[in-house]
C-alpha cells in the first residue's frame, strides 16, 4: 500500500514534529474568532471588552457606574481608545494577568450572571494592539485603600501566554478608585448600526444605572446621565440545576464531591433539591443504589440510571437569585427613554434552564413612528394630531416605516451587534408568526413594520456562538423561551394595533362631521334664518350631540 | 460614590477570586464551538475530525488512503463510532497527548496546506464522550517497524489539559500498520444534507486517491473505489509572505531571527524576496535602515517604516509549493463521478495572499438535470433524446431544477457541512451576478438553477469561523478570488447554456419536419402517383435535404 515516498521511520519523523500549542498563539492567529476580523469590529470589540469588564467591577463592588470613553485618531493613523471607570480598582499583583494572559478570570468558574465569563476579552484587546501597532495596554488603577495609582503598561509573551509588564511605577490619580485602560490600535471608527455608538446607546437601555460619558475623534461629545440610582440586584452563585446536565458531567460530580452519602450528594450539589426529591431520585434509579452509597464508587451503570433517575423526578425550576434581569420597570424606562415610539410592551419571563443552566428571558417592543406625524385620544376622547420632533445628540434607533423591524439583542445586560444571522434571538424572531398579531411579514424575514424588538437573555452562563461574544448558539430551550415571550408581547402589541384601528376610523369620521358641519349650519341659517352666532352656536351643539353619540 | 455594597477591601476581595481557566474546561462549557452542540452534528464532527488526522497522516506518510467508517447504535442509546485507517501509526509515547491533549499537533506552527491545523479536534472527539457517556477513547495504533499494535483507552483531565490513559498493553493487529479511533457519544445518525454520508461523498469528490468503506447503524454498507492512484503533491513548508503581514508580526518576526543583517532577514525570512526586493524595501524605508541594520535593534519607528515600505514594494505571488489544490482534471472527474449532470467546467486559479498566507481558489460547476430526459447532439449532428438512471447505493447529489442552486464548500479538501450562510463563500456566490450567465436568481439568493457549485479554498491557513471549522471568515481578499473565479466558470457556464438553447431551437424543427413530412409524402404519391416505396424513398431523402440545408 505504501507508495515511493513512504519509509518505515516517517511514524517517528511525524512524532518529532508534535507540539503544544500556547492558547495565545492559538487566538493570534485566529484573532476573527475574538471580534477583531476587520478595524471597525476591532475597535467595537476594544470598547465593548473594556465598558463591559468596566460594569462588572463597578456592580461586584456595589459602587454605581460612571465610565468614560475616549476614542481618537493619531498621527501614524493608529486609533487610541481609552476606558476609565470609578471601580473599585485592581490590586497590583493581579494587574499584568488580567490585562496581559488569556484565559485568566474569575467569571468562568462561577454560575452567576456576569457580563464577562470567559477571562479573554481585555487580553485580546492587547494582543491585537501588539500585532496591528506594536503598543502594549497603557494601564492605570487605584484601589481605594492606596494613596495613589499604579501606573504600566503590559503586553502578552504569546509563545507562553504570559504577562511583560513595561515601566511600572506609583503616580497621583485624582480618582479614588478606579481603572483606566488605553490601546492603540489599527481601528476605524465608523458610524451606523455596528458602531461604538450604538453599542454605547443600547448599553443605557439596558442598564439604566450606568452613566457614560463619551468623546469620538470628530469633536463627538455626549454624556448619557443614569436615570436609576438602583444597582441590578446582585446575583449569587448557585449549583448547578439537575434538569439537563451530562451524564459525564455527573460522573465528574460524583467524583470530586465531598459528600460522604449519595442521599447528601443529591441535597448538597444541586441547586433546587431538597431532601425529598433526593429521596425520590434515588428510588427511582434502582441497581443497587441507596441513600448511603458512597458517592465516589458508584460504578459507571449506576451513575447511568442515576443519571435517567434526574432527569425523570420532577425538580422545581431554578431561582432567581442568580440572575440579575433588567426587569420590567426599567426595561420600559429603557425603551421609552432611548426609542422615541407610540406604543410599549415589555415582558419578564420566570427563569428556566437548558443544560443545567438558570437563564431568564425578557422582550420589550416599541412600536410606531413617533417622529413623524401621529394621532392621540385624549382623556375627554378627543383626538389630536401631534408631531414629534426628533432629537439628534445621540445615535438615533427608531421604528421605521419602510424597514423591517430593528432588533436589538442583548446577553446579560450586553448589546450584541454583530452576528445577527447565528443567533438565538433571530432564530426566535423569524420563527414567529407576526401575521398574527396584525404585521406584515416575508417568509423567513423579520416583520415589516415600525417596530423594534429588545430581547434580553439573562443566564449564569450564555453559550455564545464564538469566544467574540457577538451571537447567542440557538439551543433549542432557550430559542422555545424566547418565543413564549414573544408571542406574549405579541399579543398585546395586536390589540393596541386594534385599537389604533379604530381611533384612526373614529378620526376619519370626525373628519367628515368637520368637512359637513359647516354646510348644514349655512343650510339651516337658511331656512330658518338664523343670525351668524345662532349658526354657530346650533353647530357647537350639533357637534357635541354627534361626538357624544358616537362615544356611547 | 459607592454604596452600602461597597466595602474598601473589595479589591482584594476580587483578587482573590482571579484564578487561570483551563482551556479544557473553557472548550467543554463552549462544546458547540467544536461542533458538538446537537447530537446529529456531534457524530458528524467525530467522523470528521478523525477522518481528517487519518488522509493528513496517510498523505505525509506517502501512503494512499483506505479508510474504514463504522457507526452503529448500542444498546445503551449512545453511538458509536469506529474510524481506521492504513497511515504510518502513531509512536507509543505520543498516543495520549494526541488524543488527550487539546492544543497539541504538528500542523499549527506550519504554513503548508494540511486538513487539521489547531491540534484540538479529535482531543475535543474524547472530551465530548467523557461528557455524554463518560467512556473514554479506544485507540489501536501499529507503526511499521513494530511488530505489535498499541491498544489503549485514553481521557481527558479536563481540569489540567492532561491525558489520562487506562489499560494500555500491546496486542496482535494484521494490519501492517495504521490507526484505529473509536468513541463512544451522544450522538444520532441523520440523513440528508448535513450527514456523515454526505460528508463522506463530498470527501471523495475532492479526493480521488481516497478509497472508503462505509458500515452505517441500519445495514448500510458501501464503498468508494479511488480513481487515482496519484497522492496529491506534497505541500512544503513556507515562510509568510510579505504582502499583507501586520506590524506586530513584523516586530516580532525582527525580535526572533537569526539573521543578522536586515537585508539577510528580508531575504532569509520572507518568502518570494530576493536580494534585489530586499534592497528596494530598505532604500524606500528611509528612517536610517540600510542593508546592514541589526534586526534587533530596529527601534519602534523605524520597524513602521519598514512595514509600510514592505506594504509598497512589489513582491511576486506566493509559488503553489506549499499548496496542494485538487486540480482542473481531478476537480472535473470527481465531479463527474459523483454528480450526474450535462455540463461540467472547472477552474484553478494562481496562488494569491491574504494576510501573508497563500491561498489558492477553485470552482467547479455542474449543470442540467441528467437524470431526467435530456437532449443530445450526435457527432453527426443529429440530435438523442436520452434518459439516465440514477444510481442509489450511495447518498445522492444532483442538480434540480426546482430547487436553488446546491453549494459545496470545501477547504484544504475538507468538506464544510454546516454554517452556510457565515461562509466566504456562499458571500462571494451571492454576490455573483448569475442573471448574466443565464440563471435566476432572486436578490441576495443562491442562482435558481438545476446547478451544482463547488468551490474549494487550499491554503497554508484556512480562517475558519470558528474552531469546529465550518465555515471560511470572509477577509475580503478570499471573497474577491472567489468571485473572480466563480465569473470565469459562469461565462463558461453561459456558453453552454447559449449552445443549449440553440440545440433545442434544432429539436423543435426537427420535430416539426419529421410530423409534416409522411403529409407531404401522401400528397406526393397522390399527385404522382408513386409506390409505397418510392413515397418513402423520397421522404428520405427530403428529410435528408433539409436536415443538410439547415446545418449550412
Amino acid at each position: 500500500m505504501a507508495n515511493e515516498h513512504s519509509h518505515p521511520d516517517i511514524a517517528d519523523a511525524m512524532a518529532a514534529q508534535q507540539r503544544e500549542i500556547s492558547v495565545s498563539e492559538f487566538f493570534l492567529k485566529n484573532r476573527h474568532l475574538l471580534g477583531f476580523d476587520s478595524p471597525s469590529k476591532a475597535a467595537l470589540t476594544t470598547v465593548k471588552e473594556a465598558v463591559d469588564n468596566a460594569l462588572d467591577a463597578c456592580e461586584e463592588a456595589g459602587i454605581l457606574p460612571e465610565i468614560r470613553i475616549e476614542v481618537s485618531n493619531q498621527t501614524d493613523d493608529s486609533l487610541r481608545i481609552a476606558v476609565e471607570d470609578n471601580g473599585p480598582g485592581i490590586v497590583e499583583e493581579q494587574l499584568g494577568r488580567i490585562f496581559g494572559k488569556l484565559l485568566y478570570g474569575s467569571k468562568f468558574y462561577k454560575l452567576s450572571q456576569s457580563r464577562g465569563q470567559q477571562g479573554m476579552g481585555i487580553a485580546a484587546v492587547g494582543m491585537y494592539a501588539q500585532l496591528t501597532t506594536g503598543k502594549p495596554l497603557h494601564i492605570l488603577s487605584r484601589v481605594e485603600t492606596e494613596p495613589t495609582a499604579t501606573e504600566l503598561f503590559v503586553s502578552i509573551n504569546t509563545a507562553k501566554n504570559r504577562p511583560e509588564i513595561h515601566k511600572k511605577k506609583r503616580v497621583a490619580w485624582d480618582c479614588p478608585h478606579g481603572t483606566r485602560v488605553e490601546a492603540r490600535i489599527d481601528g476605524n471608527y465608523q458610524q451606523g448600526n455596528h458602531s461604538i455608538g450604538m453599542y454605547l446607546k443600547q448599553t443605557a437601555i439596558a442598564n439604566s444605572h450606568v452613566t457614560l460619558h463619551f468623546q469620538g475623534p470628530h469633536g463627538e461629545q455626549w454624556d448619557h446621565q443614569r436615570s436609576s440610582v438602583e444597582l441590578p440586584h446582585r446575583p449569587v452563585n448557585v449549583k448547578p440545576h439537575p434538569r439537563g446536565i451530562e451524564l459525564g458531567q455527573l460522573i465528574q460530580m460524583l467524583s470530586n464531591t465531598q459528600s460522604r452519602t449519595l442521599l447528601q450528594f443529591l441535597e448538597n450539589d444541586f441547586a433546587r433539591v431538597g431532601r425529598k426529591t433526593a429521596g425520590k431520585i434515588i428510588e427511582e434509579s434502582h441497581h443497587n443504589l441507596t441513600a448511603r452509597s458512597y458517592p465516589k464508587r458508584i460504578a459507571h451503570l449506576q451513575s447511568q440510571a442515576l443519571y435517567r433517575a434526574i432527569q425523570k423526578v420532577p425538580v422545581s425550576a431554578p431561582s432567581a437569585d442568580c440572575l440579575a434581569p433588567i426587569g420590567e420597570q426599567q426595561l420600559e424606562e429603557g425603551l421609552r427613554k432611548e426609542v422615541d415610539a407610540n406604543f410599549y410592551t415589555v415582558l419578564t419571563r420566570r427563569p428556566a434552564v437548558y443544560r443545567g443552566n438558570a437563564f431568564q428571558i425578557e422582550v420589550g417592543l416599541a412600536y410606531g413612528q413617533a417622529a413623524g406625524a401621529h394621532l392621540e385620544l385624549d382623556e375627554r376622547g378627543h383626538i389630536h394630531k401631534t408631531v414629534r420632533q426628533p432629537t439628534h445628540a445621540k445615535p438615533e434607533l427608531e421604528p421605521h416605516p419602510d424597514e423591517p423591524a430593528f432588533l436589538l439583542r442583548f446577553a446579560n445586560r450586553v448589546p450584541l451587534l454583530y452576528d445577527q444571522e447565528g443567533c438565538a434571538i433571530t432564530k426566535a424572531v423569524l420563527q414567529t408568526n407576526w401575521h398574527a398579531y396584525g404585521l406584515d411579514q416575508a417568509k423567513g424575514a423579520l416583520p415589516h413594520a415600525p417596530l423594534v424588538i429588545l430581547v434580553h437573555m439573562a443566564s449564569v452562563w450564555v453559550p455564545y456562538g464564538s469566544e467574540a461574544k457577538e451571537a447567542i448558539a440557538p439551543y433549542p430551550e432557550i430559542v422555545k423561551e424566547i418565543r413564549l415571550a414573544l408571542q406574549c408581547c405579541g399579543r398585546k402589541l395586536a390589540i393596541h394595533l386594534h385599537h389604533e384601528a379604530r381611533v384612526k376610523d373614529e378620526f376619519d369620521k370626525r373628519t367628515h362631521i368637520e368637512k359637513y358641519l359647516p354646510h348644514v349650519g349655512i343650510a339651516l341659517q337658511q331656512i330658518l334664518e338664523l343670525s351668524d352666532e345662532e349658526r354657530e352656536r346650533v353647530i357647537k351643539r350639533l357637534d357635541d350631540v354627534l361626538q357624544e353619540k358616537r362615544r356611547l
